[in-house]
């Protein structure tokens, strides 16, 4: 259960409105997920953060496939459900397959493994490294 | 300062060096970083993990560069010093940019505040993400 | 569903009980909540954190509702489902407004996001912060 | 070491001295931390996360003190030094005492300890909590 | 819902099925549980897990329920729901009793408000754990 | 550097003395470390952490030197650095040899990598762990 109301369209002010068209637009779509309609309760942060994920995950020098695995691999590592679940769906609708994602997750795995690894035992850091 | 002793060439055992004969073929070096060193004192430890950073990082439905670049991004979630320092060195071996690490890292920093946007705000799953 | 029983305080020992009744007396209610009923089944657990909490949560140099939307952050930023319900409850019982919550939501998603952004760029520590 | 470089106002392009000089203005110094300095060679990201900063840490529902301060909370709880260094600078800047701090610390770290009870018991959200 | 399908024996290729096979025979049951029918949809992942969870909790310098018992106190720290219900069955197995379920539950809960005091406040490391 | 002053015995007020006498009895020692020179600066949390420390670590279900171990994987989960130092030596100090370190490590990075594998892929909890 969401912490603050959902703001549907038929409900939203203005500026709030004109948030959930850009989305929909952007997107093809006409529906705004659970995500908007919770940050709507603030139209600045809903506005902001939008600006925010338009910006960054648009096309740059990495391209959108590659940037909605990572953003995977970081909703894995913090274990974001709601996060893991939407862009999971989005990478998939970028062209991820199952067999892509699978080794995403084997290699999140890993990083988290030796991350601890080298954490726990305080590796210094090679010298070569700090040049 | 490390934990374990870190095990040079000279002194280690030789299914020791059998592994970093193995690292430096593979890297095409004549050195092997001091987490490699640190593992060595289990030399278990150290056959295994190697095994495992061969086998996962390897090419397959993803491209080695990629995968370096999720390493990076998750050993910055989880402030891994170590991990990121010679994650990203070999992720710019591999040809990433000094423009693709800086979006990478703008993706990262992303995520990490939408995942704790949606888990604080408990956001519901959307039900066509559950299908 | 709970890893342990939950007390109840028809089934609970007399130092259990003494605790449940600190709580509901300190609280102003005749319910104690799933957590303390968790922690009972270890008396000298559940007598330990609750004298925890009730110091550290006490009025002193900061006001308690602060204090409570401290703990919505980090237990936001830890992904605690049942902190973030209950402390948000808290703070809530306090007087924080859903304006509030939603500031304070943005406030813990921009640091975790820059928290990101320092340590995976490895931005030094300016020489005047360590003065 | 950072692992880009830290750009300095001599160097700079015209759109990152512009944000510099609003980073000078809004804090009344003529100095840019390091951590600008790092993101500057991205002048985009540079840009949208002062935007960013600027909007959220702004005086609003809740007070500047108070924001800092649950800034700090998170990046002590994320393990960030550089922003726990700081945050914690910005927040004494802004009144917060030694005993504020102390008291802070002791919320944070409770709540750490609480989050991990209740997770690692599973302990089940009270119904009232979903109502 | 799990983000892949779940692989059933009797729809599983023949490597699949030799790992199912080793697990069960391994844990001395007829039945996998649902993590490996996740993984069995890349084989390769699934055969190289199972044989890490195999070297790594095998009897050695530690006891197999230490080893357990330090598995879910990572889990109930990570906030693995899957893992924590997996790993305390597991130790249960192995004898952990509720009395020694709830007091690693109380180190670990101190562990993490611990390590927050020490990073929060930016304790320098004493010199003689240096030498 | 600390973010506060390290309080030193003979600048210590009355009851802080008190606290770290207890320590050196404890520890048989004639020396304090850093992580209680800083929380001296709240006597308070100063006496309420050590109380803490001194009742779960003791001796109980759990023996000391597993709860030493407990502490050092969650530790190095989290990366506290000071924390990973102080609990090595702990641990060390009651019986932990370089064989069980690395063992030690090698569970906590396991459990690190199937954590986000289990959260990753979203595995449903098995029925029998909801009995």
């Amino acid at each position: 259960m969401a912490l603050v109301k959902l703001i549907e369209y038929a409900d939203a002010p203005a500026e709030v409105r004109a948030v959930y068209d850009a989305i929909m637009q952007a997107r093809g779509t006409d529906r705004v997920n659970n995500f908007w309609k919770a940050l709507a309760n603030d139209p600045a942060l809903l506005r902001r953060t939008w600006d925010n994920v338009r910006q960054v995950m648009a096309p740059g020098a990495l391209d959108p496939l590659v940037k909605e695995m990572v953003y995977v691999a970081v909703s894995a590592t913090n274990n974001c459900e709601y996060c893991t679940h939407s862009h999971t769906a989005a990478a998939r609708g970028k062209g991820m397959t199952d067999a892509m994602f699978l080794e995403l997750m084997a290699v999140v795995g890993l990083a988290n493994e030796t991350n601890r690894l080298a954490n726990g035992l305080r590796v210094p850091i090679d010298p070569q490294f700090l040049e």
